[in-house]
């Protein structure tokens, strides 16, 4: 089984974090990336609780989880200005960026060069800058756990 | 025990019905009133998914449920046209007042006269139009129900 | 509507009380009773916790959580023994009733006379010794609430 | 690291499969064991629906789960007869072995000769038959699956 190699993001600004991250930066670690949209039932009843989960399961493994917020409607009321007040109400701690958007009403740039079909999407990202999950909707614990558990145990090559 | 007589709701605008509502036309009904902020995490996760619970459990019975968007603070991110984008993703079909604002960053009318010390918060009003109920947090379905029943076997005078 | 009378119940023992109870002396209070079997999935998943959720919320109000154990089949299995087992297991603070087995795997005799279909079933009686719910299967927290608030409101005659 | 190879369990009896099991004749495949008795709350509660689920998310792949029935106490209402009883109320389909007891009251063999805590105890073997979890008590499934994970991945020496 072949994976692809990970695209980088394309990032109009970074929440929660110091410097920019790419995903070159990252590589050597698991990386899961949570997209989501800040007024996507789905993504707020299960995605970013479970996300916040991991974040603190894995705090001091290499398993870095990232958020991207990837606004394909409604732009004008899920600005950055809005997003940043949902990611302090919600107490997200780990870094989060913001999906480019070239032209207003068409799906960003990050969201469009991985072919996503919509939020919450889950992508994980293995040492190797491989994509190893690339899902639509939501995904249970036990299935990342899997995964996780494999990907850690896999070698550098 | 004597209870308060529902001060009248100040709303800029009715959401999810064709003509404005008080509280003086719905007298001989049970009233609900879940009081929230569209970016507030508890109302979110708690207290939409119950409204629409009762609000689909009671829809044949002689119980209103209503929506006060209160927002008391983010009021740039939490404007009118973002709530009604909240609405729509929610799939919430009950009418939702937007609390009136008289100045940016102040507590809206409502609010104010109702003297409510946050969000959510949850109204019951009875038959007479008097308060019975004026929670503050998360209440639970077992004494949500045991008021109900209570108000619905009470008489008017 | 005319509710019927609720007859008394059949007992080989109580548990979790030092005297016998019987409906007649309950008279004027609120009583529920949850008839379960030990072995029943749905009674141990479901019944049971609001039971015993249900007892300690109405602990100091005039409505008393009673058990009443019916056992109609596995008989060898479901034996006052290991009931005492089972309740002492699980915490139960409540009176709990041993429906009286005229024959082995028949029908005990209070499930018989209530022409009851299975467990769990939820019965409430109004203080008037009336049955007012007679339910097969789980119930939600806000329908007993709904009645028991009703209940609450009523006047004995 | 350095993990012990898993002792064979001492079996009175197996349900649930037409032939005796062995972890001899498991070599190569993982093994979960669920350590439970009857009426132990938690396990009823938590353990006895997560085997079921493992055992159902995982029918075709190189991983077992089994059931131990270690009863350490109330004997008599645990017998074989009544956990048969049990077994089926409960819709469990996996292989169960009874833990052999020598003399009543006292710990059953396989527990005592694991040392384990008491019950719902979770086991796992990898392929080469070692313990890689020994857990007393509750074990979500994200740490069950990033195990799993990590022993799938595993080359047989």
């Amino acid at each position: 089984m072949k994976h692809n190699k990970a695209q980088e993001l394309e990032v109009l600004e970074w929440l929660n974090t110091k410097q920019d991250i790419s995903l070159e930066k990252l590589k050597g670690k698991i990386v899961l990336i949570y997209v989501f949209q800040m007024l996507c039932p789905a993504c707020v009843a299960h995605s970013i609780p479970q996300s916040k989960k991991l974040f603190k399961r894995f705090l001091n493994e290499d398993i870095v989880i990232l958020g991207l917020h990837s606004v394909f409607e409604h732009h004008d009321v899920m600005s950055p200005q809005a997003l940043k007040v949902f990611v302090d109400e919600n107490d997200i701690g780990f870094p989060i960026a913001i999906d480019l958007s070239v032209e207003k009403d068409f799906m960003p740039a990050t969201m469009k060069k991985y072919n996503m079909q919509g939020t919450p999407t889950l992508l994980i990202i293995d040492k190797e800058s491989k994509i190893r999950m690339h899902a639509f909707g939501l995904v249970n614990d036990l299935d990342i756990g899997l995964l996780l558990g494999k990907l850690l145990e896999e070698k550098k090559d």
